[in-house]
């Protein structure tokens, strides 16, 4: 199996990245993956304002996937996520939504292994391994790999993790793929600002999907779709979800504009994704229940 | 079992509510409910505009609960919920976040039998019933029942459901407690301004919960505990939610401030209630397996 080791990394999603593996529709890969630290924090003494912060949240790629051309949508299966054996979590003042009550900030290395973190020696909890930033080129704007957007980039969203499906527009001709930050464990929201950092190994399948168009990410999960939006504000992000989720239930249900409305809102949950990055990430979970395909 | 019926509503949760019923601490009970329209629909031709918005989201009480005094917190475990025959959903311009795209506004009498909504010929759904207002009476101000605060109110949280249990903090002897506005099924957010309104009865049963102090209301599922804010903004409603159980789990855990930081951070969600009452409402997911009790 192609595998890209993680010396070979990029800071931005722009347009015109250069890809440095190539591999099929189909194909299974494996990616290899920094830590969002880059490898900077080697123990408890590193403080954030050690850290060089123009190379946090490295994405490892570009990947170009032989098939896809700019319009396509691509369907990423993510097969296996392994996790490195230890974690990282910083508290520093200023830093999630609390930030302004931290008085003792501090570096945690936390041991990750058999499937649990360990907090400290009575709390140790289930690792839920997910991928922080997984993204393509972007169809005009420089990206920093620290946001999220409509091309992927640090959406900080639990459900893109082993078994699920992440779709993506495709802006550039082979996708471009980059991917990083994974976490051994995060909340909803990634209230203080980071999760469980960690470096590790993701295995995937890219296929490309006929017959769908999106202007946003969109995430399966063997019971739901999660339509992702990332915007300035809450309000703005839970808007555009919103309406990417009701433009699309109208077109796939056959069912008018105020139908939708009225799913959306009875059925469907609006969720955070994060909201520390520098746009936050909301997404729309729409049950299978209500829309078994996608299509 | 005592039962008290829907002709004894409030419109306001104040310090001064008059009792109409009283139950002992762990006597079960059963309160009948109007929908939000106190029963003011009774066909698709009734639109939004026709609603007198006075007598909107009637909460059948005051109960007062024999045993209570002001400063305990009470436990109302949510043993059953049974809806009526019909919900409703109003679709207007204006209402809800996507409100400003409504071209075409329309009521919708929607049949709920044998567990599902029947939105189309096509769409039947499995119902989720909730109880949208529960609150008891405040310190000190006038809440319309159509607000949410840390007396209760229109929470409009999922959670608040069958099997689960509501812990809310007691501003007066006896707690007056009134409840309304179920709803047969509402996706997070209640993003289009509505769940499936419909009229029900509740069986309850109140206890005392003692060694437990706490500023806002927090849900028990079988496997999570939900600590409520409610604000102005998602922003602030956040902050508090965080601000709440990062203090308890301080407190509760023995951890240090910052381990609990970071643990709310690792392994707790934030989860929209709703973003469309006069305060928006905001929970944090506390699994059980970070928090077996809250004590």
């Amino acid at each position: 199996m192609k595998k890209l080791e993680c010396d070979q990394t990029i800071n931005y999603f722009t347009p015109d990245l250069v890809s440095v593996m190539t591999v099929d529709l189909n194909e299974q890969f494996k990616v290899e993956t920094h830590d969002c630290y880059g490898g900077q924090v080697q123990d408890e003494h590193t403080s954030r304002w050690d850290i060089d912060r123009s190379i946090i949240n490295l994405a490892t790629g570009p990947i170009y996937i032989n098939g896809l051309k700019a319009g396509d949508v691509v369907k990423l299966d993510i097969d296996n996520i392994e996790l490195g054996s230890s974690g990282i979590m910083m508290t520093a003042k200023g830093l999630g939504v609390l930030g302004d009550t931290i008085q003792n900030e501090s570096t945690k290395i936390l041991s990750v292994e058999d499937g649990f973190v360990k907090f400290s020696e009575r709390l140790c909890l289930p690792v839920k391994p997910m991928i922080g930033v997984i993204g393509l080129a972007t169809k005009e704007d420089k990206i920093h790999t620290a946001s999220p957007g409509c091309h992927g980039g640090n959406m900080d969203t639990t459900d893109i993790t082993t078994g699920n499906s992440l779709y993506l527009p495709v802006f550039q001709d082979g996708g471009l793929l980059a991917m990083g930050d994974l976490h051994a464990t995060m909340g909803d929201g990634e209230l203080d600002g980071t999760g469980v950092e960690i470096d590790g190994e993701v295995t995937l399948t890219a296929s490309k999907v006929e017959g769908l168009s999106i202007l946003n990410p969109i995430v399966e999960s063997p019971d739901a779709f999660f339509f992702i939006a990332s915007a300035k504000t809450l309000d703005e992000a839970i808007k555009i979800a919103s309406q990417n989720t009701v433009d699309h239930l109208t077109l796939v249900l056959k069912e008018d504009y105020e139908m939708a409305y009225r799913l959306l809102s009875a059925c469907c949950d609006i969720r955070i994704s994060q909201v520390v990055n520098p746009l936050v990430t909301v997404r729309v979970r729409v049950p299978k229940t209500l829309l078994p395909n996608l299509i």
